[in-house]
Formats: C-alpha cells, structure tokens, sequence
C-alpha cells in the first residue's frame, strides 16, 4: 500500500504553516495557555483577546466561537481532503484513496505534536469540546463516503459499502491517532496509522470499480482452515466456480 | 445468521412499553406537538410542561434537558445492549453479537414508527439535536467496541480490530435505520438491517475466540477472480497449505 502519498502533497503547493495569519496564531496560543492555566470553562473570548491584544471583532473575523479555537486547523484539512479526493484518478482504488485522505488528518495533528497533546487531554475534560470533537470526526467521514458513494453507488449496496468503509477507515485511523497521542506524541505516528488502515483496508479488499462487462461477483473467496482435507478444499472450489 | 435473537429477548422479560410512567410519556407527546406546531427552538420547558399539566420538577425528573425528551428511549436501550452483551456466552461469535445487540437500537425505533420519522425530520432540521444523535450514536459504538476489547483484546491487533468493527456494524445499522426512516417507516426494517449488517459481519468474517493452541492464522483464504484456470487456482491453495 501507498504510504503518505496524500500527506505528500499540498493542492496549491505551498505549506500551510508560512499563509494562515500571524494574528490567527497568536490568538490560538493565546487561548490555549488562559485554557492551560485556567480551564477552558473559566476562560472567556475577552480574556484571549486581552491577552492576544487584538480586538474581539479580530476573534470573530477567524473563528465563529470558542470551541473552534480548540480545533483551528479542521476547516483547512477538510478542504484539502475534499480537493484530495476530488482529484483522484477515475482508475485509483477508492479504498486506498479514502485511507490516503485520512492520512491528511494524521499529518495536521502530527504538525505540532505539543499543541496536539495538550489538546487531547484538554477535549478529554470538557464534555463541550468533546462533543465538538464528536461533529468535526463526522464531517471527516460523510467526506470520504461522500467520494465512496460516488465511486461504488453504482455497484449492489454501493451506498451501505460507502458508508461502512467510511466509517470503518475512520475508526481505524482514529484509533492509530489516540495511540500516538496517548504516548505524548513519542510513537511514530505515520507508523501506527499505516498499520491501522492496512487492516481496515484488508477488511473490504482492493475494491476496483470493475471493468465493463465485468460483475464483482466475478471474484471467488474460499476460506479453509489450515489442516482441511485438501479434497474438501477442492469439492468447495468446484462448486464455487 | 442469525435474525433478531436479540430483538425477541428482554433481560426482565416485560414489555418496556407497558412499566413506562403515564407522566413520562404525557411529556414526550406534549413535547412533540408542540415542536412540530412551533418548532424547537421556539419550544421552552414551561411550554411543555403548561401542555402536559405537570410541574417543572416532574420534567427534571424523567429528562435532564429539553433535548433528551426528542431521544426519550436511548438510555434504556443502551442499559439493554449492555446487558444483552454482558450476558453473551463465552464461545459466542463476538461479531455476531454485536450485530444482534445493534438490531436492539432498530427494534426501539421501530416499536413506533410514526414516532420516529417524526424525530428524524425534526432532527434533520436543527443542529443541536443533531448533535445530540452524534454523541447517542458514539456511546452505542463505545458499548459495542468496549464488549469486542474484552472478547479480541488478547488477540494481535485486538484492540484496533474492536474500534473498527464497533464502527462499521454501527454504520451498517445507520445505513439501513436511514433508509427506513425516510421510507416513512413503510419498508421492513428488520429486513433492511439484516441486510446491512450481513454486510458487515461478511466484512470480518465470523471471529471466533480461536480454541486453544490453534493460532488465527490457521485460517487460510483464496479469493481467484472466476474464469482463472484451475491449475492456478490449485497452485496457490497448495503453497498456503
């Protein structure tokens, strides 16, 4: 399997660090030291923009509220996923392709593995911020069955296959990121996020959009078990075929 | 597979509908005509319980908040699924249990279905609630994921196999519960969500606790796409076995 091809590659070409707004960033780190020293709840949008020495219309003019400062990059990596999969070739494995555009997630967090820390245990004590979390996860996958349903909606049960590897990359993905961000940013997070999206990806095969004239029931599986007579094997075969 | 084991049993061996305070479901009807005749928003707890004939105090009582009387039945269905869960046998088919604990969350929306597509366009219209249905659906994951850790949680990768197959028999669920809901509770539900989670369950194949001594990599699996000549087709079985 490709490794980080996506995570490889930006749409305009440019790193995403030297464009966002020198005032965007102050006010992130701003908010996140009031949220470290005094708790996300006791800390109001005057008191960032007091500490930021801006104006809380500046606040605003970049984040609707105060939970969208938690999570500033969202918006940014959901794009760039929707133009990631916008642009993929008409003959790329979708599976592949999705499990390649939650790799851009994986890279926006390990960016800045000590904001991504704190982070993950500031969202683990605000119930708010979880939920917060719970919507912007949910808008990642809708993207990527977004794509597999265009892809497979015109296969048998190509909508519940396009929700369900969605669904399943996403928990997969999800489960490399807690792991590297449990371990304070230490493990290797491209590491754990390959390994985790081979076995979502090994779950529902390479799903090729099959060639004319060709049904995707066209493919047959036989599972045995190690130490089954090889003539059972066979006589199952047969009958498959 | 098995239909709906789950679905026929209830641990008390009552009917829910029948032990459910008068009080309780006054609220829930009152609340509900009042959200369809003003909308949500426009709904305060004064005006439901004005309607129901009940003080603020037997509101707080039965719902913490305005939005837990939309989802009046999920605790009690996710105390089920636990319990159904906890209560599995040892040598059970973990994935299959899950799909049949998930079809508990189907048989609650479709004990009344005039009740539930009512919900569902509401909660189609306003984002709060809709939030709400994110964090249910997460604790129902977390349930099913937190039973598959204990059953997998020894194997290799048994942790991240519990996330991903939590999610994707979730999202087959959804899958079809949606598409019952905006068929106006007329298609057979159980029907659409055996279907779904066929597909699921087919993704994962049946994970059995392997018996002692035998490895999971005693299994081994062929797929050949149909048409492939059967002396190549033998040539690979051989070199598995």
């Amino acid at each position: 399997m490709s490794t980080s091809s996506a995570a490889s590659r930006r749409g305009d070409g440019t790193d995403a660090a030297q464009v966002r707004p020198p005032m965007r960033d102050a006010l992130v780190a701003a908010a996140f030291r009031l949220f470290l020293e005094r708790g996300y709840e006791q800390t109001t949008v005057d008191d960032i923009v007091a500490l930021a020495g801006v104006g809380r219309r500046s606040f605003f003019r970049y984040f609707p509220s105060k939970e969208d400062v938690v999570f500033p990059d969202h918006e940014r990596c959901l794009a760039d996923m929707k133009a990631f999969l916008a642009r993929s070739p008409e003959d790329a494995d979708p599976v592949r392709q999705v499990c390649d555009a939650a790799r851009l997630v994986l890279r926006m967090y390990a960016e800045n593995p000590a904001f991504s820390v704190q982070r993950y245990h500031l969202t683990k004590k605000v119930p708010g911020l979880r939920a917060y979390e719970l919507s912007v996860v949910w808008r990642y996958e809708r993207a990527l069955a977004e794509y597999l349903r265009g892809r497979l909606g015109g296969r048998p049960d190509g909508i519940l296959r396009a929700d369900v590897i969605a669904a399943a990359v996403v928990a997969a993905h999800n489960n490399a990121l807690r792991s590297w961000l449990r371990s304070e940013g230490r493990e290797d997070a491209a590491a754990a996020v390959d390994h985790a999206l081979a076995f979502a990806q090994s779950a529902f095969g390479d799903v090729p959009v099959p060639p004319r004239g060709e049904s995707p029931e066209d493919v047959v599986v036989v599972a045995a078990r190690r130490g089954t007579p090889l003539w059972q094997v066979l006589r199952e075969i047969e009958s498959a075929f």
